[in-house]
């Protein structure tokens, strides 16, 4: 398998952390989205992903675009261990868990909107750090009480092995930290935080250990 | 079942497709995000939905958050007709194109986000406008590729029945027309969504049809 990859990229993060939580080999191609206006922009890149996105998975003949639709996709292909539990109800927690942050915070605070919101609408810089904390600590605060009040919330987000949401919940976390986001008010979340970056999986997936971490 | 909705949410309009789809009957909970400050405020609503935001889908003991994970939800609890196909390559790629709508544009367009540009960034009606646009047409031109470019496509998004993909399309090419957003260069989607609306699980879900329509 070959994953096309940027080191700070946070939806290549969670595959990075999903591969090596299956124990998948792969090798990294990078795609430097800032480097010669964009590698995600080249035409043999958008041939693969003409959302002109990372991450890209190429298994065998398969093309695979989309960070959840690619971990699902190695969660049925390789079932070992299960990053989604086994119950409809839970199954539907653990998405729910990840799509409020790969739905709802992620997609506003990524590098194209930053962009427009500096490039098209003239915003000041300290006003565009302001949109990023907001989004961020809102959409943290509602994933903080979803956590605290459930009883199927365990070390991890769901029970005492990592999922597809502690996958979405670390890369999210880094660049929470990375833009100063006030996570005072978010105990569960720091500990789940804590408890997934122990382990190899999510250490070896973090951007500072890519091969293109600048 | 009952599911809290709002008749303009896309993301409950998903819902409403696929529960049409699969044949289910539900009670239909009126929730107005603009009326009373907004009802997704209340702390009622926010007992079973922390987010705030629709739809939510009550299901027996189950509260059920996140429109693509009630989605696959119901396709785990009600496997007929089956809303994403058989194979590992297949499901991703129907999920991809469905969250290259639910993660890369309508998030973007939410109510939440329209209401920050213009109250906290002050930003002009006609550039919040574009910035609307921008986000629909960019991304809807990348799933304009995906789609032309694949044997896979049938008459909906993935092969001759409607799936998860169809089910986010269709409420998005009703934001875009709402918002006269160009869909010329789109012929595909096009035709796809008109062979969805023809489907009376996809007539039945319009905005139009719902018991709160204004």
């Amino acid at each position: 398998m070959q994953l096309y990859s940027y080191f700070r990229s946070s939806a290549a993060y969670r595959v990075r952390i999903a591969l090596n939580l299956k124990g998948l080999a792969y090798d990294y191609v990078p795609v430097h989205l800032l480097k010669d206006g964009g590698q995600q922009l080249k035409p043999e890149y958008l041939r693969l992903n003409p959302q002109a996105m990372v991450p890209t998975l190429v298994d065998g003949s398969a093309v695979l675009t989309q960070s959840m639709a690619i971990i699902e996709y190695l969660d049925e292909t390789h079932p070992q261990p299960p990053l989604l539990p086994s119950t409809p109800v839970a199954r539907a927690r653990v998405r729910a868990l990840a799509q409020g942050i790969s739905c709802d915070i992620h997609p506003l605070n990524n590098l194209r909107v930053l962009r427009y919101l500096k490039k098209e609408l003239d915003v000041p810089d300290a006003a565009r750090d302001a949109w990023y904390r907001h989004w961020v600590q809102t959409g943290l605060l509602a994933l903080e009480h979803m956590l605290a009040d459930s009883p199927d919330t365990g070390v991890y987000c769901h029970g005492d092995s990592p999922t597809l949401a502690d996958a979405c919940l670390v890369p999210q976390l880094f660049n929470a930290r990375r833009l100063d986001c006030d996570l005072s008010a978010m105990p569960v979340i720091a500990r789940i935080d804590a408890a997934c970056r122990a382990l190899p999986a999510f250490e070896q997936a973090a951007p500072e250990n890519q091969p293109d971490a600048a």
